[in-house]
């Protein structure tokens, strides 16, 4: 693999794989004097943590994180932060579950693709490093993250938006009421009367041992205007990066997305105005980005999360090793979605992400000297 | 900017605006021994040439490349070769006439974020850097990529699957009637039939002053499994950064996409089955990516055009100098859709970007030793 | 080639030949607001043109550069600035001649390595892309940097500190007297005295057909303290990998450099002490850099220059084609020494990496919030 | 710091610091099959541990490798190794030590340029991030590549060629033998007479309370030509790069390197001849780079290392929190040289350079389909 490490300037490196010893993160590009300790990162970790319900994987991993580099007295120095989670759940009666059935593709997962890019040398236990486990690194580096753009007044967040064709109602509210409003379930949705229907239909897709994918959407205030960096790193592009290469992700829309598609220009441009000497938009349906980079209007970006490939149905399937058409019994240890558990991390993604801009923009327009009269 | 140069291996540099001197493209690890001329690149961009029929713009450009390096006797080198452009339809009238509303953002355009991000040096002149006239230079580096790939067997194509709600039925044609078929009509359609309706609609869409959006989609067929590198750079989360990149994109989805989200995992998961001494998969929800590595399966992605924002319908705005509300008046010259003419430029996209992935893990795979038993 | 691209943040990518059509650079990360005419550019590559004088290769290129794009009325608006220069002395018999000796390897020279790498297509003419004029897009590039870094108050220049073992004395002038008298004579030496000796040894020298190396010296005063990336990308490090990779250069040394390796701790040790409120260092064997970041100090870097290998004298040689031993016969055309010229391409190459680490540092720092109490 | 990772397709992240928890490596791009485990690894560690000589830093560092994560069954995955080093020595009277002593610049050392770059918050116990302790991690990143370069033929190894003035003969040595020799003696220098000199030497250096500096010498056989990627990333700037970042490396030179300079072209040019069907060199001032690519004789690399900063002399420095002249006492815990610890570090350097030249080559190879006749 050629692809652990993400951003230019707040960059991300991670590695570890589910039945690993361990999984770990390096944070580069973290300025100095941020205070940080082991619980500002755990905080974020307990928010995607399996087995902490009935719709979420039975797994049992406590996800300790511990910061063993980057910091003294408690805060950062400018070196690069190293954090490490154990993988504590792995006992062998579980290897020997994933090693029985190692020669067969699990519909939906990555068995197959791993094998032909990495041949029989290909991680076969637990999904290896395709499994959800390694965004465990993800959100320690956006936690980081996130203590940094609450300094600069940024707020993101994420929560569940529609499962399967239910639709959750978020209007009005702000980015702190999601986020707490979304703490408050299972399944991470801030519009508390959706969220039970959201549970109680997953409980009977569980109960049919099938599972469930939906929407989730992330919200950012406080993001200045010039973030983004034309042509090919636009922010909506890198944005997009990020979020594609959550496992699971099979779409990304900023603002109107593929709505706009379905409007004449004269809908779907937003119109701008003045309102206490600022420039604003009467609507957002470019979800705060324009031309790629941001324009001071919160950022609206929605994800579309495929159901868990994992079921408890048996499956046809394909015998890797003999090439003969088999059958997969079904699986009982799993998530019925992961949407709620998702959320945490896509707002890991778009924090790095922001970060990483507003570090380059920074850097860039020091060295520029020009006045700044609109958006500052 | 700090953000125009795209792809790890197979690495594209562009610059260029739409009222400067010229556009030019460098791409670096170009491969030696490729049969390369000017026409080889020259009718890629004519599939994206404005002024060709009543529904693009009307500005005149001829678009003529020169490759000035990287051949030797008519074959690559291994040298970076270098693509010119030069502008021609940047006649002073024009200049003059943007001159005159510099200052007053056109909704859904960029000028408030570049007035913010580069302050008053923000180049006024047709939008600049952040006209359509940079994918100029994305075409030249896809039209280096598409000769490439095809050694590799390797197709890839683009075309408009919906215009607003009209929705074009290409189901069992191959690549190259897809291409052939838009090739034929001027809004890109291989469905002829809707090509027609298309048109109409966009013409009636154009005499109200107005404009409309679409859904382009790129389709592969030869992509080898193997390709994309875990857990950042899956070649869905670079395809996406890349196709999101382009100006007016504001969804990328991959297979079932969006649609997967309302899928249960018993329909959503491709059921995989041996053919023909072939492991192969009963349906394509994931569009060809497990894992964001490529299974061997078509490429299927989609993105979402917004409609034009330049329509000639007066609209309310600000006028960033004077930070006070304004009218913009209709504004002629301009595309009713740019649906078709982004074609050519999301499937130069995605041509880099697999040919970029290709090359990484050739590199990667020619020092690994092992035998690959699946998929090659 | 994969490597056509210098810089993270400012960050150049240059193209072209010996004899191709043409050269060109673009420059990503140019903040807006900077006054820029192709003057400014054509006086830095005045400085590297050959056919200046009898010690110089005869070849007459007049090297006039475009900038065309990332301009607007002079200034710069933040699009990459992309700058060409034409080719002219390129005629047919030229190339027959380059052609009639294809496949004889010249002695110290690229043909083999080329030939290796990229087979019967490596370009044959005039050296192709391991010419020396290649530098001609990354003195471009240094031109604007400097333009940059001058409003930051850096001031760099590199000239001839040694021609084989004749050494200028340089102490006590400031950076810009070593540029204006190492502009006063064809050898790029401030040591006006020493110079006369070095070009009447060069004289002779060429007289018997044969090629002399040196050492270049780069000088930069105003470097704040701070620029540097620990770990792997020390100032000293990208330093040495930007002046490295110019041609001819075999070694790279800082400070003291190799004579540190003959010193106790208690000589090569700089002593601080207080200075006018500043903290200042007796000595200056660290070169302005410890521990890979600027201290403060003026820097001072040495790299060696090897003779040219094109001499005038016939020399064994291998027949890449026959995979004979050959002879190859005296060539004229040629540079006695490109010591002189080279001084341009070094202060280029530092002021791009200088000017890199200064906007990485400033983006870095302005996300932490530190005072800074020190060295500002 | 933003410069916490090195390589483009093996891609080496480091992070830790001399009193942190751990030093942790993630080598992104090992190919799946290799046979690793830890003791490859502790294997090379245990060559630049301290307190193994009195020649050594007296700190007591067991320094045992885990690697955590990559690997199932012994064999490499493709995922990323994970490879992690906790710090032992760092009890409380030690970091007291540093405290007492926080605001005094060591001279030499790096206490200043990290409080001007990183605040008050710059790690002051042990150097820090600045310290050499975080040479654990290339070297641990090194083992990693030394293992898949045997296999493709390549031996790297590092020793000390000259300490201070004292020179050693390693002529007519095998790299085998170079490397077996200065495993023998605690200044790892092949010559073994002259090893005996070095020791000797150092011993009345460090009873003077001074410390010493040298050469140290990296040779690599076996390397194929072709390696190196025009015009900035050859392999001598990579190299130089690489080498340069190590602390205490004043200078890096490629074959004659700053020798050549005092040359003539018709004297340094190497002659290629045929031998047994292959192109040869008579001589190797090149140092087994011609413009910039492997020409596939040995390379040849020097580094110049300056004498250890710590010495157990009172010198004259300044505090950093006062701004007042100071004293500095004698040090007693030091190395009282490196040079024999560093060739651990720079041979790690070499091959982790060398690979990623190998994999990028590989994969731009792998697509042009071109004829190797030459040297392959």
């Amino acid at each position: 693999m050629l692809g652990n490490t993400f951003g230019r300037v707040f960059r991300v490196t991670t590695c570890g794989e589910s039945y690993g010893g361990a999984l770990a993160t390096i944070c580069d590009g973290v300025a100095p004097g941020l205070e940080l300790c082991d619980a500002d990162i755990q905080v974020e970790l307990d928010k995607r943590r399996p087995g902490q319900s009935e719709i979420d994987s039975p797994r049992q991993e406590t996800d300790r994180v511990t910061i063993f580099s980057g910091l003294r007295n408690g805060f950062t120095t400018g070196a690069p932060v190293g954090m490490i989670v154990h993988n504590v759940d792995t006992m062998p009666q579980h290897v020997k579950e994933y090693e029985d059935v190692k020669d067969l593709i699990r519909p939906g997962h990555a068995e197959y693709t791993y094998r032909c890019k990495y041949g029989d040398y290909a991680d076969w236990c637990g999904a290896g490093r395709a499994s959800g486990r390694e965004t465990v690194g993800r959100v320690a580096a956006g936690a980081v993250a996130k203590k940094i753009l609450a300094r600069e007044g940024i707020t993101i967040v994420a929560y569940v938006k529609e499962l399967m064709d239910i639709v959750a109602d978020v209007s009005g509210m702000s980015a702190e009421e999601r986020e707490a409003n979304s703490l408050k379930n299972e399944i991470f949705c801030p519009d508390l009367a959706t969220a039970e229907k959201m549970i109680e239909f997953t409980r009977q897709i569980k109960a049919d041992g099938d599972t469930v994918g939906g929407v989730v959407e992330i919200f950012a205030t406080g993001v200045p205007p010039g973030l983004g960096e034309p042509v090919f790193d636009k922010i909506s592009g890198t944005l997009a990066h990020g979020l594609m290469s959550i496992p699971a992700v099979k779409g990304v829309e900023i603002g109107a997305g593929f709505r706009s598609s379905l409007m004449r220009g004269s809908e779907c441009n937003d119109i701008p105005y003045m309102k206490d000497g600022q420039v604003r938009f009467r609507t957002n349906n470019s979800g705060g980005i324009d031309g790629g980079i941001t324009n001071g209007e919160d950022l609206l970006i929605r994800i579309a999360v495929k159901p868990t490939s994992t079921i408890s149905i048996a499956q046809s399937t394909v015998n890797m090793a003999t090439l003969e058409d088999a059958e997969l019994a079904a699986i009982t240890r799993r998530d019925a979605t992961i949407c709620g558990r998702m959320c945490a991390v896509a707002a890991a993604m778009t924090r790095i992400t922001v970060l990483d801009h507003l570090m380059m923009w920074r850097g860039y327009d020091a060295v520029s000297g020009i006045e700044h009269k609109l958006g500052w």
